[in-house]
């Protein structure tokens, strides 16, 4: 299996959704290969019908969308992604839940974003954010630190469900808790601003999952926060 | 069985949290009296311990604060509420969404339920609710719409999840679903504000929720929206 993954110019991923499946393949123990696209090189991904990443490749099948590769790694192993319908429906309301956060996340990194991503990426990195954020990205840290306060408001049903359990999901990480996590290594790999303070359940939770498999996410370039 | 509930000077039950209870008990079939109360009532039942409601009265034993009420249910009915652990992780997380709503909510619907409590709770609803909201309850209802276009935003992972499926939880509907329908219930017995849109997905599914068990949540009084 290849999974397509969104880098930057320095090869590092940053992609919020790619991530989201990287963790999937590592729970479900499938090893997939890692090839890394800016945003033009998505359109050369297989028959160039592909928009967005990540795309698996499974033996000439091609799958995009974050969810339709969950769904597909799910069929492929036996339920081991979602177990049951419950763990299905609590990842169906995450997914909604994190992307609800989507735009006070992307006002804080996107100006970081904006200088680490290929050139040929460039405008229409630019284009498409300002577009998205409804404005320029060099007034975005004007209010990073109102968007940062905002942020960690709308965390608290993690930040109290984290008081009392490892992981969203329980004892172990669930497709909800890579759903949150693809958010916060989005931030860790591209911005120097920590999203939640140390002291913050979020935060050892975030940490947790730095480490799981490996220290997969760990390993990639990144802050330290 | 007896469920302590709050409510109102003329009977009718307001509480959030009384409601996620009452549904609980419809959903796995157990029949419980209802005991009606005010906040000043609540000191008065059982042994005087208590300083909140939903309480439930099961053959001598007291059980108070919802979730535990949800568990005792769940323990007595072979897991009829949470029937794995996905389920009971999606609630607590839902548990606290939820709450994360209730400042808003709050400032929509306080000024109107400070016209219907028992005369003797009135001054200790107006202290209560004027020291959690942060201001005067007279002033509350000049930021209404403000707070309205708030918790519609907010909502958004809801709106989201109940376009792909008829309840929170799937097919049918679950403990999620009673603790965001608590919330709407709080709102239609005792406010005339329309929390969402009658083409807000979110209004169907109020609909769908007050149509279960025989219509029990429709039958209390309040406002038809």
């Amino acid at each position: 299996m290849i999974l397509y993954e969104l880098a930057a110019a320095d090869g590092r991923r940053f992609s919020p959704h790619c991530w989201k499946s990287r963790m999937s393949l590592a729970q479900v123990g499938i090893d997939a290969a890692s090839e890394r696209v800016g945003f033009m090189a998505i359109r050369r991904i297989g028959d160039g019908g592909f928009r967005r990443v990540p795309v698996l490749e499974d033996d000439g099948e091609f799958v995009d969308d974050s969810w339709q590769i969950a769904e597909h790694l799910d069929r492929l192993t036996n339920r081991a992604l979602f177990p049951d319908d419950a763990s299905r429906a609590f990842a169906r309301f995450t997914e909604y839940w994190v992307t609800s956060l989507f735009t006070c996340i992307g006002r804080i990194v996107v100006p970081d974003i904006a200088t680490i991503v290929c050139a040929e990426d460039h405008p229409y990195f630019e284009e498409s954010r300002e577009r998205w954020l409804g404005e320029p990205i060099d007034l975005l840290p004007l209010r990073r630190d109102d968007e940062l306060a905002a942020l960690r408001e709308r965390l608290d049903p993690a930040r109290r469900r984290l008081t009392e359990e490892p992981f969203l999901g329980g004892a172990g990480p669930t497709y909800s808790d890579f759903q949150l996590f693809g958010a916060f290594q989005w931030a860790r790999v591209t911005s120097p601003v920590p999203l939640v303070a140390e002291e913050d359940p979020i935060h050892g939770w975030f940490q947790r999952c730095l480490d799981l498999y490996d220290g997969l996410g760990r390993r990639e370039p990144g802050y330290d926060w």
